[in-house]
């Protein structure tokens, strides 16, 4: 029997918003691959093996994933949002390069609805025009790499979508992107706080940047910062199509 | 009888791509509003009235899917892709600014998979690390806005998502997009093609931005350029996670 891998996203958290073609897959895989939180998300049912790794365990995990898939299983690595937004995909072609071996395998990504389509979504139409999406955990990348992106983003009047605002590891780091972007001139812009959207704990709050404090956020908020033009009509927060 | 209003994205083509819950919302509709290839999507059935129109008109779409729903009707606006992006949402919301007598209307909008993220995932994971997404139409914004915000992204060592890439007023304009970039030192760049990802004519060209021609895209394509460590193993492309 020959295996095979896919990664897939589970979307922002509510079933509804699982596209079919996931769903199917995860139907018809033999073991499911993930973050504990997202592979608690697939029901358990018989013949069904499921292997739940904590955070940062990305490149082990996606290891794991391809070794079972070698030995004839049908893997699913499982992500939340979309797989390649800055979440498993990425780590599974850096494990492919490392272990050449494993370039045969038949190996799918599936997209899914991404955190900021659903936090744009119920907030209004934030990203309907130019934008930029910018994780602001510095595991990965040096500190000063996300203060350069914040003002050049903010200088090309980009919308700006930022995941992992407050990581563990640097809490002060969202404090700092929000003076970075005053001091770049968005003072007035607005800001979108969308916490676990799609969920039962889901919250959303919209104020102008200078009014935005750190403690808004945690690793469940996805934060908008509107374009310079970004306007608010009733409850809503909308990008305008046309730009001057 | 109280009228609804509901802008959603209808994926990139493929019904596997459509959540349940666009699907559902779809089901409970009366009325169909949208870009005639869109609305066409949506199967006929007996108590749905489908009002196509041109492209071009989305302002007057918005105005008349508002306006239906004033009169008690149970309207969806469908865009291809995800609403939220380079589509109908953010003219709804120019539309109920207009017109504020329609602002206590119940508007929802269901998040899809817009292009982006279908292309990136068939072609690996090219969007992995942070990224912008520009719309190269010149229909609703000035040009030199799109050179300088192309220059600005190439300097954030941005991947760059390129939605409408060869406009039909302006077929000359992407050439000039590969020139920028070009200038801007971004030569070696991978460069994806992604026409029609999910639907029976879907092609998926990788290149370097040297090699790329203004004639591989059309406006059934989305572009992906990839950052400066964006790299291919076998048939994939990926942004690495870890940048320096």
């Amino acid at each position: 029997m020959s295996g095979s891998l896919t990664i897939a996203g589970l979307g922002p958290g509510h079933e509804a918003l699982v596209t079919p073609e996931v769903s199917a897959a995860l139907a018809a895989a033999t073991d499911i691959v993930g973050y504990a939180p997202y592979v608690a998300r697939v029901p358990e049912r018989a013949g069904l093996a499921r292997h739940a790794s904590d955070n940062r365990m990305e490149l082990q995990r996606a290891g794991e994933a391809l070794r079972l898939a070698s030995e004839g299983r049908n893997v699913i690595v499982v992500s939340s949002g979309d797989p390649g937004v800055f979440a498993m995909a990425s780590a599974v072609f850096e494990a492919l390069e490392q272990q050449p071996q494993w370039q045969a395998l038949p190996i799918r990504v599936l997209p899914g609805v991404t955190a900021m389509l659903a936090a744009a979504a119920r907030a209004g139409a934030p990203l309907g025009h130019d934008f930029c999406a910018i994780n602001l955990s510095d595991n990965l990348k040096p500190w000063p790499m996300i203060e350069k992106r914040l003002r050049l983003a903010a200088e090309a009047d980009f919308s700006i979508a930022m995941y992992n605002p407050r990581s563990a590891t640097r809490p002060e780091g969202f404090a700092r992107v929000l003076e970075v972007l005053n001091e770049a001139g968005c003072g007035e812009r607005v800001v979108i706080f969308a916490r676990a959207i799609s969920t039962a704990e889901e919250h959303i709050e919209t104020l102008s940047l200078r009014q935005a404090r750190p403690e808004m956020a945690d690793m469940r908020t996805l934060v908008i910062v509107g374009n310079s033009a970004t306007r608010r009509v009733g409850r809503w927060v909308y990008a305008p199509r046309h730009a001057r």
